[in-house]
């Protein structure tokens, strides 16, 4: 008998119907003698209809009590799916966050889990119960209701597998796994059996928004198997691990493209040392991240700097870059937002030049020019102008994952 | 300076204007120098609409798992309220009612409050923030969420008054005080400056809907400041208190009608030593509550009893009686739920017989005929045909209160 991980996301419970698809899944798993864990999120729209509310009253409402307000939604799922599953015949009990002892920091709306008080689940569960608990919210030492903040109920799954040592969590969402390529637009997209924590990461943060990267960053550091699967389709899903048993020296998982991009280049720098520290230290305190960066080799006294930002970050970069001109000493900034980020992610790639030569191979012959280029152990990322983003993807997927294609 | 509880229903925080209306009168209460404590109900309809849920999804869903539902509906008011305040610009704090203290028994569903733990409460009005408290929840001595039942916000408001030693407890509501009867239906009605416990308990009982009994029985036992007041005229409204200065020998205080009674009529009874005791105490094991109760003199060898019930109850009543027929030895039973209660009620009534021939005569008057007449020493009730309830409630109200029969 092993224990099990069950998480659920909003669309998986968004009509008395979900819930009771989610209460027979549930006490499927169970009735397979596994102990279960149920995760869930609040019905569909009710998050949305809650900030709503919030915002009709005060668009400025402090965070603490919008979580006040937001953690009713996962109440609510967690009640409704406990009287489905009662309506079964099976023992449940339902536990909102600070029931289940989730403790967090104070960071109200995106707080951290910093400890599981796990007795009392242990507890129902040692009663053979089906326990579910309100997933994205806990409580922190002041006794308030605190909000995990985006991909919230994903985090929750995986601290609770993570405390409770659970031989598997499951993310159940809308969407069956993980996919080689977003397959509403990529032809011949599949989907991956299994895929590493690293790969995972990699795509996550390149906008394939299966799971949150907090919850896989999560899973990673406490070894937590994670599986990505469907609640709908009832087939077996991606599985995300350390190790997996397919990898090969030039395993490629996935592409990718990110449009929340945009790219910022300082001209004409003095190329004296430390300018680049002073201008990613200036980006730092702004608490701007930035993403690839490019340094033009010094030819002459001055140089180039060019990197990517968040779209959203962009025209606040720029004002504290000339704000600081001064103290830099640059002839000029250029911004251009039309970009996006195509990559390509796979473990073990930095072994293997040769994934590099055919991706730029690929998006050669489609005739698409490249702007950046950035690698890392297991990805490579190259900048493209945004109208040639989706044909740059299905070109490099047709590339490496195609029956024709595939040198992989 | 003072302490004020005050509490807002359904109707009070239906909406984004009343929310916000609420935050106006909770604020100048505060600003005139007063600590405040609100205790809110759920926003309109929203216990409704969270039972409508529940009943798609399990008509038979655990009490539990109820109360873990419904108490969502006061979270989503403090919370929303708490944004309406800060958006004035005060320091205010909502509580849901495990952080406010409410410890409560087991009883899901219609919990008793058995004690409130004010420290964190006590600790928020030092701070000098408005406190906003869920009304109708708190929790028992498993941390489970319970709910109060009906009028629980009510009692709340009025425990929390209590254990605070609050100097007032104001209840607004959707009316704007207590009326000597029913306004909409019955002319020169018109509203009392003040009342005592007793009579607004006789009052609440009678089927006049502005507090529940609950709430007033716990003000009485604790010697709580009631004053009962709308949110939307602004005007004072009724004072409920222990004595009220007005109160003279003869002082009625208002007319009520009560629909929900069914009479159950035991004919030919044996005229033997506890037999009234057979028949009430087999009632009490069956959980009936009995009202009004007559019998008829003995003058032969049988005797009839007659008694009011809930008309709910009537049906049970009539089997449980019919299954001991061997046992009470009655020849048959006659049932009639076409019947209501129409009664005065004043405190320092038993000393003045007038009020009694004053009621009897304005029934005579108005030509309806009286089936069973029951008093007490703040009230005087007789059970009349359904179809002359509200002539008799005109007729007795005129009689008492109009210019022209006042003999008040």
């Amino acid at each position: 008998m092993s224990l099990i991980v069950q998480k659920f996301g909003g669309s998986s419970v968004a009509n008395a119907d979900r819930v009771r698809n989610v209460a027979r899944i549930v006490t499927e798993t169970y009735r397979r003698g596994h102990s279960v864990v149920v995760v869930l999120s609040a019905q569909g729209d009710t998050t949305d209809d809650l900030i709503a509310k919030a915002r009709e009253i005060n668009p400025k409402a402090s965070k603490r009590e919008m979580d006040m307000l937001l953690s009713t939604g996962e109440q609510i799922s967690i009640a409704l799916c406990a009287m489905a599953i009662e309506g079964m015949g099976y023992q449940v009990v339902s536990l909102t966050g600070w029931q289940a002892g989730m403790l967090t920091n104070s960071a109200y709306g995106g707080a951290r889990i910093k400890r599981i008080r796990t007795e009392r689940i242990q507890r129902e569960l040692d009663k053979r119960k089906i326990v579910l608990v309100a997933g994205f919210q806990g409580i922190n030492k002041y006794d308030d209701i605190t909000t995990l903040g985006r991909g919230g109920s994903d985090t929750s799954a995986v601290a609770l597998a993570a405390c409770l040592h659970a031989d598997l969590c499951q993310i159940y969402t809308d969407v069956d796994g993980v996919y080689t390529a977003d397959p509403r637009k990529v032809k011949g997209a599949y989907k991956l059996e299994e895929i590493t924590f690293d790969e995972m990461l990699e795509l996550a943060s390149l906008g394939a928004q299966v799971l949150h990267n907090r919850s896989v960053e999560m899973a990673k550091r406490y070894n937590v198997n994670l599986e990505v699967l469907s609640s709908f389709s009832g087939v077996p899903g991606t599985k995300v691990k350390e190790v997996v048993k397919t990898m090969e020296k030039s395993h490629v998982s996935g592409v990718a493209k990110d449009k929340d991009v945009a790219r910022i280049a300082l001209i004409g720098l003095a190329d004296e040392p430390g300018i680049a520290f002073k201008v990613f230290s200036l980006l730092a305190r702004g608490r701007i991240n930035v993403d690839i960066i490019l340094q033009s080799i010094g030819r002459s006294e001055s140089k180039d700097i060019s990197f990517t930002v968040a779209r959203g970050d962009m025209e606040q970069a720029q004002a504290l870059l000339e704000k600081n001109r001064d103290t830099l000493g640059f002839n000029s900034i250029e911004v251009n937002d039309q970009v996006a980020k195509v990559s390509v992610v796979g473990a073990g790639m930095v072994n293997n030049s040769g994934v590099a030569a055919k991706m730029f191979e690929a998006l050669f012959s489609a005739g698409i020019n490249i702007n950046m280029i950035s690698t890392s152990e297991i990805k490579i990322s190259v900048l493209v102008d945004e109208r040639d983003a989706d044909r740059a993807v299905q070109a490099v997927h047709d590339r490496f994952f195609s029956e024709f294609g595939s040198g992989n």
